[in-house]
């Protein structure tokens, strides 16, 4: 079932919503809640959508928690091309780096331009927005998206900090920063609950 | 991490999130795309969302697709405690009937009680308007769930369609007639490709 197949936008949407479906399949560092298996990014997606619409009331003035959402539901296709990058791989140097940051701008090309073009870019430019982390919904989604994986770790005794050797200075500049700068009060809440992690 | 501990607001919404999280550790009938493993329900809650936003132009008048957005990430939250209930299992008398109706309403009563009383009202409302299929945002929404796992079913190779035995007039009465309710076209488009699964 192809872009071209049949009436050719509702063919292109589904063939972009088919291949979609493969970031089931991209596992992630961090587990479950009960430790049970790695989370796959599809439903990290989703369970941060849910963080956004049940933590609203953190987000600072002049974020709309719709546009969070939207941003949430995207923000991690790259991956089918590209595979998730842990924060704390690498000694946290993977995540973000050039070499991660032009193949993710590959993938995207291939993912979004299976849309319809008007889908296409405001997809995609809702995702480089997201990447870009300057407006104030990208800043709160990318403090929600450095959260959840704290949390997961924090439920289910160490996590991804036990498998990298994360310390107190780690954990606090490659996450705590940029989860403060969305969600300050969310930050110091957590943050609580990490010490005797990190004693 | 109890609702009790800390800060009870943040707590709640925490126990919440956490507690969401076993969605993604319940089976659904129908596979991945790909056949490789049965769907579980937090990544499926996350294809429908991105169902919504990519099938916006699917919508009827006076549908608020944020609102059906956030309506599909809560949808199957209920399952944490009754599980799935496929469309066709029990010759398609299990999904709807009186009894699973009632576990819904206890599972939903206990996990949206996990939150604040202000957002357990809001997210309550909004899975009892899902359930409920009479407004426009839920009754897009219901097209929505139907259609995704067709889709995995005319990808996969029949799927459910096989497992089940299911007929063409079972198909058209279970699923076909709640997509066309919602999203005419889109049942036409994806109906003529059932066929070769029908002869």
């Amino acid at each position: 079932m192809s872009a071209a197949s049949g009436d050719s936008r509702l063919g292109a949407q589904f063939a972009f919503l088919n291949e979609a479906d493969r970031l089931k399949s991209v596992l992630r560092a961090t587990t479950l809640v009960d430790g049970s298996r790695p989370e796959n990014s599809g439903e990290h997606s989703w369970h941060l959508a849910l963080y956004a619409l049940v933590l609203a009331d953190q987000a600072g003035p002049g974020v709309d928690i719709n546009r969070v959402i939207r941003m949430l539901l995207i923000h991690d296709l790259v991956e089918i091309d590209v595979g998730d990058v842990p924060i704390h791989s690498a000694n946290g140097l993977a995540h973000g780096s050039v070499d991660t940051m032009a193949a993710e701008a590959k993938a995207a090309d291939r993912i979004f331009g299976l849309l319809p073009p008007d889908l296409r870019d405001d997809l995609r430019a809702l995702w480089e927005e997201f990447e870009a982390a300057q407006t104030p919904d990208a800043v709160f989604a990318k403090s929600l998206d450095r959260v959840q994986p704290v949390m997961a770790n924090l439920m289910s005794g160490g996590g991804t900090w036990t498998t990298y050797k994360v310390t107190r200075d780690q954990l606090e500049s490659r996450v705590g920063v940029k989860i403060a700068r969305g969600a300050p009060a969310l930050w110091e809440w957590v943050r609580a609950r990490t010490a005797p992690f990190f004693g």
